[in-house]
């Protein structure tokens, strides 16, 4: 059974999933859908990029990853899907798929990988025999993602284009004598602060860690290796440098948003 | 594999959806469930009604809808399924499904069409074995939608009525010498202010439209062709007037609610 | 098609649940995946295991229940199975199957019944290959889960344990001579207030409830049979005593919380 995976900044009070859902089950009636999120805040592409990204890599080979942030929807943009190595992602062309389309073709490919395909949804034939200017997801986006897991060739459902718009990295990161100044890239539900420094980067030295006017000592095993309300660094799920709290939220404890710049500075140095 | 879909105002932090999900894989374990929406407004009929009706044409034939926006749960409120042309649908009888009623018995039927037919969910047999007299959609309503969907007849489920509850449509729309006068009927997640103004009524001439204290000139065709915070008139993808501010929200920028009056002036009287 | 419940404090705004699904899916490509609700309450154990208990009844036998509510992770405490009568269940050793290990054991096994069996799950090669500090329903529960649906024997996951932590209830009820004291337990979606007092206990008599600076006379039979806006006492869909507020929310009208004590008075004494 086939999945097809659905991350939107629709929300879920609306009905506009829904559409996309019976739309899907109409044309793939067999498909699994599954969601990723449909709360990415309206318009946030960054947000959808790193929601889906930080999922991707849990799916089994051969999912369809459908993303509809689209305020372009209507207008010259194009609707794309890519062939990574073994995931398919379907959406506008607006940047979404900025971490698909570098990592796999300009990044560090593994022996015997291949560059992703990327197409143009330009055949009529995979569309809704009526598209509107409001909703492609409904109109093109979910209709190609059925009939690609239904058993349609990738190559069918439009023609092969090479200039997908790639957004630079919502994020920076500088390693600098003794000091990596990284960011939050993203706040999550429980208020923890996860940053763009990678564990590995981290290895083998001790640390401390600066944000906004808090520093934290050193990297903890666990929340629950400190006191109750206490902030900690740890290496958290994503593989990447967290700040929490325990038992509580370092987003409100510490006031800190995405975007906010954090320094790791050894203590080895 | 034979769907069913489900839209209440349970909300998605009690087991109450879930409760629903349980018992109709208990009956019925092949088959799949749809959430339409879960956010409905508390008792809101017509939120609910206009939910489901956006989404039920992009399911397949045969699809069963159930629908539980349930205020006089316990009480002499009949509980209801239709089987209207291509769809069935479950829940209470309190107008929740007064456009199916309507559309397809006083409407405009297409040549073979025939009026829905509608049953008391009368029949035991197709319940909990215990049913309570606050959740139906528990007790009745998934239990029905579950036996229905494994293969149950639908004249089995309960005894014929004629005079289900419709309630009178929740908008109005006046055509009045070269004016429309329209209201917004949903505001969506987006802050997009959706009428009832259909797009055919529109076809073929030049508007300006009058809403609130604002006016729009002109129909766009797409949320990209005005600037960025700028309002529009377009054609949503209900097929409706709708008026919408790029990248922005337009319930917030022009003050406006469901309900609102708003008025299509044609330029070319 | 094997089901498997997922209960967490995860929201719906981050990956972490699709992560979840992703892993499943990737072990158990056939299994069957509903959610009961991912609102818990950050950290709050007796929120989830509330939500949880009242939708278990619900589901086939058979049904594994993966609930994630876990501030403890990455610390000593244990990842958990158990098989209890006709389901199995999934999560921290924190409390969160408390009402299982009790009902079960110490309750009132009807004839017959076994005491529930416990496991540590300790055996890595039903984890994800790395485990990390933070997430373990991603890289313990969720695999667990999904090797059991797929038909793992359940002794294969760990090793038993006999110690599993059991929580004091999180509510207590006391009858005494013509009035029971008991408790909210749980304020739902709409605002009504769910006690602990079950309906048999007020069978038979007649009965006026206290709470906060309020009294409701006698049980109704359904919401609507008092007017709009008022209060009224009736037996729940949980089957315990309820408060609610026609077409209103209880907890706003009446200002009670979880945990507000309640008492009902005896006409009859």
């Amino acid at each position: 059974m086939k999945i097809i995976t659905l991350t939107t900044d629709f929300g879920l009070v609306d009905s506009y999933v829904a559409i996309m859902k019976g739309v899907i089950l109409s044309i793939a009636p067999g498909v699994r859908i599954v969601d990723i999120t449909h709360a990415v805040p309206p318009h946030n592409v960054t947000a959808a990029a790193y929601a889906l990204q930080r999922a991707v890599p849990y799916f089994p080979p051969g999912t369809v990853h459908v993303a509809v942030v689209d305020p372009g929807v209507g207008s010259a943009r194009r609707p794309l899907a890519i062939h990574a190595a073994d995931a398919y992602f379907i959406g506008p062309d607006n940047g979404l798929f900025s971490e698909v389309l570098t990592k796999v073709a300009g990044g560090e490919p593994k022996a015997g990988e291949e560059a992703p395909s990327v197409i143009c949804l330009d055949q009529p034939a995979y569309w809704l025999p009526a598209v509107s200017q409001t909703f492609h997801g409904r109109d093109i986006f979910a209709p190609a993602a059925a009939h690609l897991a239904a058993g349609a060739p990738f190559e069918t459902l439009g023609s092969p284009i090479d200039d997908p718009v790639v957004l630079p990295p919502a994020s920076s990161i500088h390693l600098d004598d003794g000091s990596i100044r990284g960011q939050i890239v993203h706040v999550d539900h429980f208020g923890n602060l996860i940053s763009n420094v990678p564990a590995d980067w981290l290895a083998g030295q001790s640390w401390s860690f600066a944000i906004a006017s808090h520093t934290v000592a050193g990297l903890s095993p666990a929340y629950a290796a400190v006191a109750r309300g206490q902030a900690l660094a740890l290496i958290g799920s994503s593989g990447a440098l967290e700040i929490a709290v325990r038992d509580g939220s370092a987003a409100e404890r510490l006031e800190v948003q995405a975007g906010e710049p954090i320094e790791a500075r050894s203590n080895d140095g």
